[in-house]
Order: C-alpha cells, then sequence, then structure tokens
C-alpha cells in the first residue's frame, strides 16, 4: 500500500508541479487592496483545477465583514464518499499571500516561479499554496491506489483568501456555512515539520492579533532649532511606548497580559526536548546573530508556547537623503502579538489600548487601530485519534517516526474548532527554513510529494481512526 | 534720517519683492543630490542681483571636501568704503533651503511665492533669501539717502550654498579665503526677532550635530510567527536606544554630555524673563498641545540655552498598508543634537558612538554616521560695540526699544568668528512663527523691510562704534 502511494505520487509529479506553476503566477496578495482582482483569479484558478481533479461541488464564496464591505473569497469544494457512514474531514488552507517587498532582494521574481534543485522559489510556494496543491494530487493518489470512486472520508476543502490579513471576515463565513460545513474533525495544511529529517505532526499554534498604533503631536513639522527641546515630540513618546513594552527580562510588561497564558507543564516541556535542537543550526536559518527573548525559557519554547509583543514596522518624521532637524507632527508603528492558549484576543487588545494610553505624554494623542478581531490560539491533544491517524499516515509517508511540536504561527484555526465543534490536526510539510513571509520564499518539492503521500494515507486511516472514538 | 531710509525703502519695495519672486523660484535644497543644479542656478541669480545693485566684485566660490568632492557653491561680494579707515563687515547669509516634503501640506507649491495678505509663502522666504534680499534694498537706501557712492562700510557679502546641510564645506571654504575675507565684524543675516512687537537682537546660537543611526538584525525579514520572541528585533533595540536618550527628568543621558555647558548665570536668566513669554501663544505657533523638556528650566530657556538631543525621523519594517507579521533586518533613525557653549561637536559625536555601541544588544550591530563634523555653537557678548550699533540700527528701524535673546537654532557662527577673529553680530527680521523648515514657511513682508531699513543704519553706526573700541 505504501509502496503504492509512492509511486503513484511520484509518477504524478509533474502534474502538481504544472499546477503550482501555473497557480503562483497570481499575485493573490490580501493585503495590498490593489491586488482584489489577482485574490480573485487566485480562487477561480483554485475552483477550476477542484472541477479537475473531481470534486462535484466547486463553489466560490464571497466574503463580507457584516457591514457589506466585501472581502476576498474563498473556495469550497465537497465530494462526499459513497460510504455514507464515514467520517466528514474538512481541509483548510489558503490561497492568498504575503506581500513581496523588499522586491529587490528577490533573486528571481516573486510571481515567477523558479525551480533551483529540488526547491522551487515563489510567493506562496509554501505558505500556503504548495500546501493546497498537494492535496490534489494525494487525493487523486487516494482514488487510483484503492480503487474508489470516491474518497474514504466524505471530504470537504475550504481555502480562504484573507488569512495572511488575520482572516478577519472567516468567523463570518464559517457561522454562516456552518451547515455545509459540518464535520468530524478539521485537516489544517499550513504548517510544517520541525525538519526534513525530523518529521514531526504539530499540535497547536499561537494566535495573534495586531494593530498600528499612532501618535500625533504637534500639528506642524517644527524646526528643531526654533522648538527643539521645548515640545514634545512623537518620536520620543513611540520609541518609550515601544522600549516599554518588554521589561529588562524579555517580558512583555502589558497589564494583564499573561493572565490567561497555560504554563507549560513539565510532559510538554521534556517533549519539546526531545527534538534535536541546535542553536547554531536554528541561528543560521534565522540569518541571526543571536537568540534573545523572555528569560527562563528555550528558544523553541519561546516561539511555540511563549506569548511575545513584536513591533513589525515603525516610521515618522524624514527619512529621506541628508538630514532635516524637525520636531516631526507623527510617529507609526505597526505592533502584532503572538497569542497562546487561553488568551484571548479582545482581551489582549484592551489590554494594549489601556498601556498606549497610559504610555502617552502630555501634547501627545494616541490612536490604535487593530486589525479585526484577531485570531485564537489553539491547543490540539496529542492522543486524540484523529491526530493519532494524522501521525500513521505521516510515518507511512515518511518511513520513520514522527515526533510532536508546535507552530509559532496563526491562523484560524481556533474559529474552525469552535464554530465547526470539531477537533483540528495539522498535516503540513513546510520547513523552518523555507524564507515564508521574507524575500525568497521556496517549498522543497520532495516535501510537496510526502504531504501528497501522506494526505492518501490520511483518508483511509481516518475511517477506522474516528469509528474507534 | 530715520525717515529718509524707511521713505526709500517703502517707495523701493517692489524692488525686493519682485528679486525675492525670482529668487525663490529656484528649488535651491542643498540636501537633496537632485537639485544640486538648482542650487548653483541660485547662486548665479544672486550674483547677477550683487552686480545690478552696485558691487565691483562678484564671484561664485565654489567648495569642496578636501578630498576632490565637490560641495555646493557660495557667493562672495566685495564693495570697498571710500574711506579707507572704514572697518570691514562680513555680512553672512544662505540661499540654500530646506526641504520641502510633505509637499501636500503646502497650501501653494512650495517654489510658486505666493502674497496672501502681507505674507509672502515660499520654501526659503525668511530662511534665507528673504534676509539676504533685504540687504540688497538696505544697501540702495543706505547710499540713497547718505549720498555716497559707496557703502560708509568696507562691505563684504559671503552667501553660502551648504548651511541647511550643516555648511560641511564651510570652514574649509572659509580657512582658504580667508585673506579675502578679513574684517572686523561678521553681520549675520539668518536669525529672527522675539516678536512683530518686541523686536530683539539675538547674542547667541545653538551649534548642531546630526547623524543617522542603523541597527541591523537578522539577514533576511523573519516570519514573525515561526521567529518571533526568540531573535533580536531591531526596531526594538532602536525604541531603547531611543528612549534611552532622555531619563525621566528630560535629561540627556548621554556620558558627558553636559560638561562643557556654560551654565546660565542669573543676569542672563533676569535678562530672558523680562521678555513677554505667554505659553498658550507659544503653544498655538507652535501649534503643540503642551511643553516638555528639561526639568529645571524655562521654555525659552530649553530652546535657547540649553542642548538637546532629539529623533527627526525613524523607520524600519513594514510601512506599507495593511499587516506584515515580521521581525525586520534594520532600524534607521537619524538623531540631532543642538549643542550651547562651549559643547564642542567632536565630543558630542564620540559620546553618542559610545552610547550607541553600549545600547545595542547581542545580535544586533550598529553603525552611526554623522554629517560632517557638526556646528559649533557662538554666544556674543551683549555690551560689545558691535552688538551695540546693531541695537541702535534696529531702535531706528523699530522706532522702539530693542531686547535680546538668542537663537536655538544652529549655523556656522561659530567657524566665522573663529577663523575671521572676529566679533558675530546678528542682524534678523524673522518671526517665530514663519514656519521654517516646516510645509507653508512664510516671511511677513513688513519684517523684511524693516530688516532693509536697519541694515542701512547699520553701516552708519558702525564706523563710529568700531572706531570707539
Amino acid at each position: 500500500m505504501t509502496n503504492a502511494v509512492r509511486d503513484y505520487v511520484e509518477a504524478h509529479a509533474e502534474d502538481l508541479y504544472a499546477d503550482l506553476d501555473a497557480w503562483l503566477r497570481i499575485p493573490s496578495v490580501g493585503a495590498d487592496p490593489d491586488r482584489a482582482d489577482d485574490v480573485r483569479r487566485s480562487a477561480e484558478w483554485l475552483a477550476d483545477a477542484l472541477r479537475r481533479t473531481g470534486f462535484p461541488t466547486v463553489e466560490i464564496w464571497e466574503t463580507e465583514d457584516g457591514k457589506g464591505t466585501a472581502g476576498l473569497p474563498a473556495v469550497f469544494a465537497e465530494w462526499p464518499s459513497e460510504d455514507a457512514s464515514a467520517p466528514t474531514a474538512v481541509v483548510y488552507g489558503h490561497h492568498d499571500v504575503q506581500p513581496v517587498d523588499p522586491e529587490e532582494l528577490w533573486t528571481t521574481p516573486p510571481f515567477e516561479p523558479t525551480v533551483r534543485g529540488d526547491e522551487l522559489f515563489a510567493r506562496g510556494a509554501v505558505d500556503d499554496k504548495g500546501q493546497v496543491a498537494f492535496h490534489l494530487l494525494g487525493l487523486a493518489a487516494h482514488l487510483a491506489t484503492t480503487g474508489r470512486q470516491t474518497p474514504a472520508v466524505h471530504l470537504k476543502l475550504l481555502v480562504e483568501g484573507e488569512e495572511e490579513s488575520g482572516s478577519p471576515n472567516f468567523p463570518r463565513l464559517l457561522a454562516d456555512r456552518r451547515d455545509r460545513l459540518g464535520c468530524d474533525v478539521v485537516v489544517v495544511s499550513d504548517t510544517g515539520v520541525y525538519g526534513r529529517e525530523t518529521p514531526t505532526v504539530c499540535t497547536g499554534m499561537r494566535g495573534l492579533t495586531d494593530c498600528q498604533i499612532d501618535l500625533h503631536g504637534p500639528d506642524t513639522d517644527l524646526h528643531s532649532g526654533s522648538f527643539g527641546g521645548a515640545v514634545p515630540n512623537p518620536l520620543h513618546a513611540m520609541a518609550r511606548l515601544l522600549a516599554g513594552l518588554h521589561d529588562a527580562e524579555g517580558r512583555v510588561t502589558i497589564d494583564g497580559f499573561y493572565d490567561r497564558v497555560v504554563k507549560l507543564s513539565d510532559r510538554e516541556r521534556d517533549l519539546l526536548a526531545r527534538l534535536p535542537y541546535d542553536e547554531s543550526a536554528w541561528l543560521r536559518t534565522a540569518e541571526s546573530r543571536a537568540t534573545a527573548g523572555e528569560a527562563g525559557y528555550s528558544t523553541l519554547e519561546r516561539i511555540w508556547a511563549r506569548p511575545t509583543a513584536e513591533v513589525n514596522g515603525m516610521w515618522g518624521g524624514y527619512t529621506g537623503p541628508g538630514h532635516k532637524t524637525i520636531v516631526p507632527t507623527d510617529a507609526h508603528a505597526k505592533v502584532s502579538f503572538r497569542l497562546v492558549a487561553d488568551q484571548e484576543p479582545a482581551d489582549v487588545q484592551a489590554a494594549v489600548r489601556a498601556y498606549v494610553e497610559r504610555s502617552v505624554p502630555a501634547g501627545i494623542t494616541a490612536t490604535v487601530h487593530f486589525k479585526g478581531p484577531g485570531v485564537r490560539p489553539v491547543l490540539s491533544p496529542i492522543d486524540h485519534p484523529a491526530t493519532r491517524a494524522v501521525v500513521a499516515a505521516m510515518e507511512k509517508a515518511f518511513d520513520s517516526e514522527v515526533l510532536f511540536m508546535r507552530e509559532g504561527g496563526s491562523g484560524p484555526e481556533a474559529d474552525l474548532a469552535e464554530v465547526l465543534e470539531a477537533p483540528v490536526v495539522f498535516l503540513g510539510v513546510g520547513l523552518p527554513d523555507d524564507r515564508i513571509h521574507a524575500p525568497n520564499e521556496r517549498v522543497v518539492l520532495p516535501m510537496l510529494l510526502k504531504g501528497a503521500e501522506a494526505a492518501a494515507h490520511l483518508w483511509s486511516e481516518l475511517p477506522g481512526a474516528i469509528r474507534l472514538a
């Protein structure tokens, strides 16, 4: 059985590569309003591909914010099993991609997919078009190697177009379409493994909420000779505000920030410690010269199991060539907060607003704009039958023991779990050094084939696992 | 005599306005390398205007940095007095102007001079083309009302083109041309009065040194989900570095920063306190909602007699629309330091470098680039005969008692004093709310006429004053 799936996947690998080459050329940058048409073209491309794969039902689902403003479209597909009693799985992924700047740092253009060795370079190669695309090949392998006309599970796909924007309209979409999305398990394909030689199954993801903070000082740029030293400078206020987010131990200082954080148990810490970790290799991957962060935690714990406050951008005043000696009117920062179970984004947003309000000096006004309600963190039990089915499928694909890890990134997994009342498991084959969100994002093509294999196995594993539950 | 000068100036005001209209259309932004040709055109325009006014010697002086890189040109003019024993005065001003961004905040385009009421709006209207231009009319009035064929002083003008860039090549120019610039007094026309109804003579200016600080962290933008919380973020490091520049009392924390600062004497504080000061009016001028700064000093003391560290710009990471959850590679800031006597820019530069070096955490590399050697502060004794001559000339122009003040801004006055071994006095008619360096810079036209009157009187006053010395 294992060999049959592998043989099929390897024999049809070119189908997957051709799909990706076409799809990755569509610059579906969800955060850029000028790219909305491209996100739509991306959805239409995927819908066509799903029809071609055999899904009898394929629909493009529009999103909106509840106030009449249109969002970016998701793609839904459904292929019922001929076994009426089979469990239902919803595969989740996304077809929008991150912005590409600084574009000049890309070796080849971000929307011209380029293969070098066994790597494919393009924006979205692994996050997340590659990991959606492997399901098409995986499903074909499942059908061909089992001789079935329909999958062994009632299969649904939901591939959204706003994930990189924090999925602002996804909870509404889930709630509105709940009757179509009923399921026994959600399979998220937007994560990765610990390493190419260390296959793992992910048990949790961090949540996220991000904001822009705007500080306004004088109503006009002031000559620093005439006024400097006597008026509040919004850049100084912003520097103090941002510097004050962390104490000397690297802990976030915002009141109540850690109140609902689930502490790491000794058992979890032991499990994480079983993973091979080489700090110098990790630093090479990060292209960083040092680690940093919250005192008392390892690097893996910091990125997977601890919440953060991270400044993603800041700007204000004169930033052009030469010098302009002003006290400027405005300062801006984009700050994101990675959350862990059981932090609630709404609580964190309120605490951040209170922190900013308390931080600004006289003469400076502050506004804080959070992008949407944020993304909840999620933790999945490692002993759940569905999780065990994923482990079994991964072990067949990789011919290897599979350990556990978490993902530090964020997605709408908690909304899926909450609205659909189903466990969330993770089937992903990204690698830590795939440079997602950065220039020269790539996917390792053999990993995509392993993903297709694991998916093919998972549809065969799940019926027995879920029946046992 | 007073009336004759005033009558002449008012009868010929249109000559001054026509000069300014032509000159202000030349966008001589010295800090912008793309505007170098415009700075050159500005110098040539002034040279033509000086020849037209009657100066027998007019030259354009090129500048360079001593390593063969050309700077921006200065204009020199000389008109010897027929009285061989007359003292020699060098008038100093500049013809380069500040950048104009944000250009969209200008009511009318910055290089299309526009009169509204008695105000003329344009970049450079008061800083400093207007204050150079009034000398042309003032000299004509001096000659016409005294019936002289030559000025009562040996008159020299030196109008540089790099003042807004910190005059990087000016000390070299002064040293190279010292034989041509020999003088008994330097008259600086690049400052202002305390208020339209409170004429003053300036006794000092702050110095300046400014730098760009660049921090480099990871060599690639990192996904804050995968790496956030475990690598040093250069934006955090920059926020801490900038926030740490001041303590809770508003004092600059850099080691040794205040070591050479001349303390304000009680007499100076009393003199400054005689000036009418209305905090709410000052705040309206600053368009600021509050004052701020070093504890223990008044607003006027803070801007005139105390040194500062001011962040003029900062940027790094993602600053576009939407959100991009990265740990970025770089953070940047432009920071300027206003200095007071007897601080030495070179000392401050060394202290800032040491501060930055000490402030950056492991994994972050810092570079500090200072623009040139900086500008020294200057203080002129209020009892010097030349200062008294300026006071007398201003009192005739304004029909009013003249008090003293200082300027918080910076220019190459200290270099003039040091290289030319002559006292520096200030003849300027700018107003605090002229918005120099900001959008909608303006000059109040009647103030320019007072400047022309004062200049006309000064050339008559100086021979007696200097002979008395």
